[in-house]
Order: C-alpha cells, then sequence, then structure tokens
C-alpha cells in the first residue's frame, strides 16, 4: 500500500471529491504513482482526512471513468497498468501556412484594453449612446424573449433572418436607391465578413485588386493577406479617380466608398459612377461598394448608391449596422449579384453559421416600425450638429492653414494640414494635453503625401468637441510658432 | 422642352419627390433624355400633375446633387452633359478562385425553408425551448439594456467581452479539467468559424489531416475546401484509434471528438488520450479537441477533457454554447495554446470583429451567478429521461437487431442497421409516416460499411419521443418482413 500524501482544502470552491481525484491524477501521470500501485482502501483514506467515505470513492469512481485506475469487488482499487506515460514536455512549435505568416506580418495590433484613455476621443465610429432609443430597442428584444418562442432555439438561416433581410431590402430600395430583391441580401457580422468571403471566392495570388488611397486600412490588409496585387489610386476631392485605372489593369475587382469617400471625404460624381460601370463591364470585373456611412448626410438627402445603376450585377453593396446602431450589435449586409449569391451563401455556411436570431429579429422590427428611419433622422441632426460645431471652432482658430472635405456627412473630419507639421508629433502632443487625436498615414498604403489628421466626432458631446479642437488648434499653433521645436 | 411623361401614384408609400426622381433618372439613364435636354419649368409640371411645387423642386435638386441635371438661375434645368452612359448590359460571369470552385463542388445545400417539417422531428442539435430560464435571461439582457451603459455603443474585443471569457475560463478548469488561463480563451461565432481561422493559419494545401469517420461533416468539408489531404481512420466504440494513424503519417493535426465520438458515440479511453498525445509529440503535431457535448453526460460525472492532459500546448480545445443554452445564440469558445493565441487573434480581427456584447455580457453572468450549472443539472436530468425513453423504446420493438452506443451521453442515438435495409428508404418510409429521421451515410467520407441512422431526441419531448420511435420501428419491422418490397 502506497503512503498517498493530499493536500485538501475544505474551504476551496471545488469540491473535495475533485481534490482527490485531481492529486492522484496527477501522481499518476507523473510517474509518482506507478501502473499497478494499489490506491488506499476509500474507508481508510476517508478516516484518516476526516472526510465522508463518499467523498472518496466518488474520487476514485471518476478515476476509474476515466481509466486511470482499475478497480474489483473485493480487490481494492489499482493504478492502470499500460498507461503510455507522456514524454518529458516538449513545447509545441507550430509551422505556419503562408496565410498564417502573412497575418503576423500583417501586424495587427491587439489592443486589449486601452490604458490611457484620453480625456476626449476623436477616435472612428464611436457612437453615442444617449441617441439611441434603448427604451424601445429593449421592448422590440423582450417581445422575443418569451418561453413558448422557438425561434430561439433553432439554428438561424445561413442567409440571415428572414424578415430582417426583407426590411433591409425594402429599407434600402427606398433609402438607397439600390435595386435589389430580398434574396440579394445576407446578413453578416460586419463589411469585413463579407469581404473576407468575397475574397476568398474571388482572389487567387497575384490577383490585381484596385483601391482608393487613403482607404479602409482593415479591408486593404485583408486583401494583402489574400496575396492580392494592389493597385492604389490616390483619391480626389471626389473620390476614386476612375480616369486614372491604368489602361493594361487586369482588376478582379474595384473597392470604392462611392458616397463619402474613407476617410478623405468626398462624394464620387455620376460622370465617374458611370465611368467605372463602364471600366467594369469592359474589363470583366467587380465593383464592390463599401455604404458603411452612405446615410448620413447632414445637408442633401443621401446620394442613391451606386449599386442602383448597374444594369448587369456588377456590383456588390456592403452596408452595416454599426455606425448608425451601435457597432457591438455586430450586423451588416451584403447585397449580392445573383450569381454571387448561391457561392456566398455555401462559404458562409462552412465558416459562420449567422447571427443570432434574437438580436436580428428585434432589429428587423426596429426597421419595419419606423424606428430606424426615425433614429437616422435624430442621428442626421444630431451628427450634422456636431460637425458644424468642430467645423467652425477649426475655421475660428486655424482657417487658412488646414484643409479637409466640404461634404457634410459621416463621422469624422480628416484635417489636412501644411507640410511643417509631423503627424506622430501632433498626436503625441494632443494626447498630452488629454486629446485622442488619430494620424492620416495609418490609411496609406504607401508614404502619405502630406501630414494628415482624423477627428471622428460621434462619440463626443458639443462641449467636448469645442474644448478637444480648441486643444488641437493651441497644439497646432504652438507647433507653427516653434517650428525648431517640432522635430 | 421636351415632353415628359410620368406615371405618379399618390397612394404609394414612395414618397412622390422620390417617384419624379427615379422616373427622370431613369429617362436620362436610359437615353431616353439625352444629354442637354432641358427638363420642364418645375412650376410648370407641378401644374399638369397637381402637385406641389416644391415637390418637383426637391426631385430636381436631388438630380441636381447626384450630377443627373444641371441647373443655373434664370436658365432653368438640363440634362448633364457628358455622361458617360452604360452600354447594353452584358450579365457578369465571375471567375472564382481554387476556393470558390471548392465551395461550389463541396455541395453545400443551403436549406432556406423547410417546407414539410416533419410532426416529429428527430433532427440533431435542436434545443427543447421550455427547459431553457428564458425569465433569468431576459433579466440579465435587461441589466445591460439601461441607456447609461456605454458598453453597447463600442467596438467589442476581438478575443470577446473579457467577463465572459474569464468565466468560460473558469467553468472549463473546474467542470472539464480544462488546464487554461483566460488570456488563452477565446469567444467566437461557433466552433465552426475557430476550425476555419485555424485551417487557414495552419494549412497549406496538399498538407494532411487526420480525421474520424463516421464524423462532423461541416468539419471535414472544411478541411478539404483548404485542401488539405485528409486520413479518415474507421471510429470504434472507443473513438479514434490512434494505433492505426499510418506510421508515415506527416498530419499537420488531428480533429477529433473524445468526451463522445460523434456521430456513432463512444468516449476515448485514457490510454488512447495519452497515446494520441505521444502521437502528436513525436510528429509534432498538433491535437483539435472538439469537446461539442462534452458536458452532456448522463450517467457518470462527465468526463474531464483531453486538453488537460497535454504539457506541451498541444492541444486546442474547442467549445460551443449552442447546444446547453440555444443554437440561435451563436456562441462558441476557442482555448488555444499560447503560442497560437496571437496569430489567431490577428486572424480573427481581419475576418471578424467578435460576437454582440450584449449577449455575451448576459451569458457573464448567466455563467458566474450560477444559472448555467443548474442549468446543465436540469438539461441533464431532462435529455438523460429522453435518451431513456428512446433507448427503451427501440429495445422493446427491436432488441438484437439494431446497434448503438452504450455511453449515455449527447443528444442523439446513431442506430446501427443490419446490411438487409436501405437508408434512403428507411429515411424516405419515415418521412411518409411524419418522422424525422437522418441518413448516417451523410457523416462519412466515403461508403459506409452499413446502413446507419441518426435519432436526436433533444428537440421532443417523452411522448414525441415514444411515438415516433414506435413508428419507426413498424418501418423496420416491415422492410424486414417484406424484403421483396425493399428496393
Amino acid at each position: 500500500m502506497t503512503d498517498l500524501i493530499l493536500s485538501l482544502d475544505p474551504d476551496n470552491t471545488i469540491p473535495l471529491y475533485r481534490q482527490i481525484y485531481a492529486q492522484i491524477r496527477e501522481k499518476i501521470l507523473s510517474g509518482h504513482l506507478p501502473a499497478g500501485t494499489p490506491l488506499p482502501a476509500s474507508r481508510k483514506l476517508a478516516k484518516r482526512y476526516h472526510i465522508a467515505r463518499v467523498t472518496v470513492s466518488t474520487a476514485y469512481e471518476q478515476l476509474q471513468a476515466e481509466g486511470f485506475v482499475t478497480s474489483q469487488v473485493g480487490a481494492g482499487t489499482y493504478v492502470a497498468e499500460q498507461l503510455p506515460l507522456p514524454h518529458e514536455p516538449t513545447a509545441f512549435r507550430p509551422s505556419f501556412s503562408k496565410w498564417g505568416k502573412g497575418v503576423a506580418a500583417a501586424g495587427q495590433k491587439i489592443e486589449e484594453t486601452t490604458p490611457n484613455k484620453p480625456e476626449i476621443d476623436f477616435g472612428f465610429g464611436r457612437s453615442f449612446p444617449h441617441i439611441f432609443p434603448y427604451d424601445i430597442w429593449r421592448r422590440l428584444l423582450d417581445r422575443y424573449l418569451s418561453t413558448d418562442d422557438t425561434m430561439l432555439s433553432r439554428y438561424g438561416s445561413v442567409a440571415g433572418f428572414n424578415p430582417l433581410r426583407s426590411a433591409v431590402a425594402d429599407y434600402l430600395r427606398r433609402m438607397r436607391g439600390v435595386n435589389c430583391t430580398t434574396d440579394q441580401v445576407v446578413i453578416v457580422s460586419g463589411i469585413q465578413q463579407a469581404l473576407d468571403i468575397l475574397a476568398r471566392l474571388l482572389l487567387e495570388p497575384g490577383d490585381e485588386v484596385l483601391v482608393e488611397t487613403p482607404g479602409y486600412p482593415d479591408a486593404l490588409k485583408l486583401f494583402q493577406l489574400h496575396q492580392a496585387t494592389l493597385t492604389a489610386l490616390p483619391v480626389d476631392d471626389a473620390g476614386f479617380p476612375v480616369e486614372k485605372i491604368p489602361q493594361h489593369s487586369q482588376a478582379r475587382f474595384a473597392f470604392v466608398t462611392p458616397s463619402n469617400q474613407f476617410p478623405k471625404g468626398g462624394t464620387m460624381p455620376l460622370e465617374r459612377r458611370l465611368a467605372l460601370l463602364q471600366w467594369a463591364q469592359e474589363h470583366e470585373a467587380l465593383i464592390l461598394e463599401d455604404d458603411y456611412d452612405g446615410e448620413l448626410r447632414y445637408s442633401y438627402h443621401p446620394l442613391a448608391a451606386l449599386q442602383g445603376l448597374d444594369k448587369d450585377g456588377r456590383v456588390v453593396y456592403l452596408g452595416t449596422f454599426s455606425k448608425v446602431l451601435f457597432p457591438a450589435l455586430r450586423l451588416g449586409y451584403i447585397v449580392l449579384p445573383t450569381i454571387l449569391l448561391g457561392p456566398f451563401l455555401q462559404a458562409k455556411k462552412l465558416v459562420d453559421r449567422g447571427a443570432p436570431t434574437l438580436t436580428q429579429a428585434a432589429v428587423a422590427d426596429f426597421i419595419t416600425e419606423g424606428h430606424f428611419e426615425r433614429h437616422l433622422r435624430r442621428l442626421r441632426k444630431a451628427y450634422g450638429r456636431r460637425r458644424q460645431v468642430l467645423i467652425h471652432t477649426l475655421q475660428s482658430r486655424l482657417a487658412g492653414k488646414i484643409q479637409y472635405s466640404d461634404v457634410a456627412a459621416g463621422l469624422h473630419v480628416m484635417v489636412y494640414l501644411s507640410q511643417e507639421y509631423d503627424e506622430v508629433e501632433v498626436v503625441r502632443k494632443a494626447a498630452e494635453a488629454g486629446v485622442g487625436v488619430y494620424p492620416g498615414q495609418s490609411y496609406h498604403i504607401k508614404k502619405a503625401p502630406g501630414p494628415s489628421i482624423l477627428l471622428g466626432f460621434s462619440g463626443l458631446n458639443e462641449k467636448e468637441i469645442k474644448e478637444g479642437i480648441r486643444r488641437f488648434a493651441t497644439i497646432l499653433e504652438q507647433i507653427a510658432g516653434n517650428p525648431a521645436d517640432s522635430k
């Protein structure tokens, strides 16, 4: 009989039988209790540690169930024979695929927490919680949380919850000029997921893709990860310069933001939209229209989507609820040409079964009952005002020294500075003054032609915007006043 | 002045100005209103159609904003010059990547609706809505739906909501014997998403992967889509036969279901688990442990996970809430060896930003406040009883004529029939009798050695199970009684 020393703690949240089980298990695995060793009778062990016998026998039963010990009536319990004990541990070193190495090289920073959140944060894409009608949202969720609703208990459809697809199709037809049926709408977890599936379906390594620069970095990184060759055209005030597409371009698709170029700002005029469609037709190419904030225009009505001009099924339209409801919702949508629908759904089914039905059902009702459009009107008013405050405050201090798009739209303003400024320095000094602003370089594939700063205003109130821009302007003035100091 | 014929419907939900806008737009795009054509003055058009002048001018403004017309004070409104009008439509024919073609070849059926839902459906993975404590769930959701909670308004962390990761880590350590820190736990939308990212990180075309057969079809299809060479080992009553791994196997990883082999049933004994770890160590390979229903054992305590035996960081553990809470939740988790954590998160950030924060927060509280383990106990009781009813009913009619795993676990029973039966016929006749049962062949990569039928019991009550199995048994008896009739 081996001398089995256990260290039991009745105050631990782990039950005593699990403690006994775990310690004996560990002694067997480490070789301290060799094969064939008899364990003490459960009665003896219980007595020694002043615990109930059933506690010990439960532990023994678990060990037996898992194959660590064998037990025969009348013959006691023994450490199992012939267990192939593990070698000395050797740390696992995976070898990654080309894709896996590319991910590491793309060097996406994983920011788990923001330890020094700035006092006033001009980060992009934040939504302002007080604008969202949480009372209505809660009511809609509640509606689907009754116990007799079996909807929640099923796997959802891979294309999305049908009433939501239908509500989105109807909304896009009416408000965004998108030409689509319900079938063409697929609910995704966000634009990024949709782009990833499209890239996988369409791109072979080396295939060319046309993109805007500056542009949406996560999309550019994703295409690069698919080993696409990016042809990046520098945008002007009217977005993607279609006339500059190289004559011999073999691009499989163009990824564009016609409603409001991201991040520079600016709307693609009709001539360019039609010219892009012509180019696509002549080159058997596809157009990916990222309409991430097409709803958010503060002067005119929102412009109709490029997709609505397409007669060939050459435009894929991408939209998201992240900006207009709230980001944590994790819902977006894609409108696919019919010919891409089947492959897209088949791919999606293999990689992701779909968004939670509950949220989808609530968003569907939010749209069909008119809350969505009411909310959009409120958002446009609120964000339009915020943008105005930002622009006025900038103007009053820095008129003539900065440039920005005058399209009143979106959730941010990209401010272009003169060459004397160093983005990194501006960002750093702003941070020291408690203001979070973001360097334009990160939206460029190559070195940007000049310094620029992204100012998102959607997460701040008007007072915060005024104060933040005041501090930002002071920093720009300081740097301009002390150029010697600026490096 | 052109004769502009419009067809306006004041009763349509589309506002009149949008109708005017859309019809003029269409006439311009189709060439019916050529460049330079003057549009009627808004006053005249308003008068002709008995509508307010502002309606027409709003439409004109929108057309002007979008570039379809130009307008100068005093000079009227004209169709824009130099619009590159689209060619004749030519339908887009995409050319797909190898991956895209593979998706189509994998031939995933997209079942949008089940037109003839059987009266009694023995489908797999359904959850029984009345068992889930919706009242508690609603209370937890409500807690996070207050307007002053800014959590909902931010993008979530790519690794998942931290309190949920911590709750899952704690639960897995205590209840599943998983050896992990909170950092190692990543929240995913389901096991499928986790497998897809892992395959992309690790597999090059042609790389070998060890799998079980029969096995989980969506995982096998996914590995095939990554152009892996599958080495499928036929499982026995003790799961994956480690001793039959070919000597010269170069497999990058083995995908196994040690707790309860899917779909055959059966638990991998300790010797095999340790031998598999040894194999992985000797071959620099990884083990993917799919513990999709490890919690659901109805006789013994659940067995500890294989991951807990690993000292090298060679086991990736995959779990899901779909089976134990409800499928529409779309939440799963993966426990990664530290060395894979960074690459996995970097990849996930590019392809999917993460699950909705609200649901994650509610599930976190559901676990930490003890509801989860209480619910699991209820589930085990309820499902254990249902399985017993199913087995007893089968036994009483078909004893000796069928085989099945006697491990009381999971959400289904796989019934093996003698060679005289034809799966397709059994499934069809059952459907005619209002009973949904599922062919075993779909879980096999090659032709299965014999007929088998999958009977999921988790979505049915005891009465339905009795009645369904009664009808199923009658069909088997009929076929056996009329072998001539059976083809």
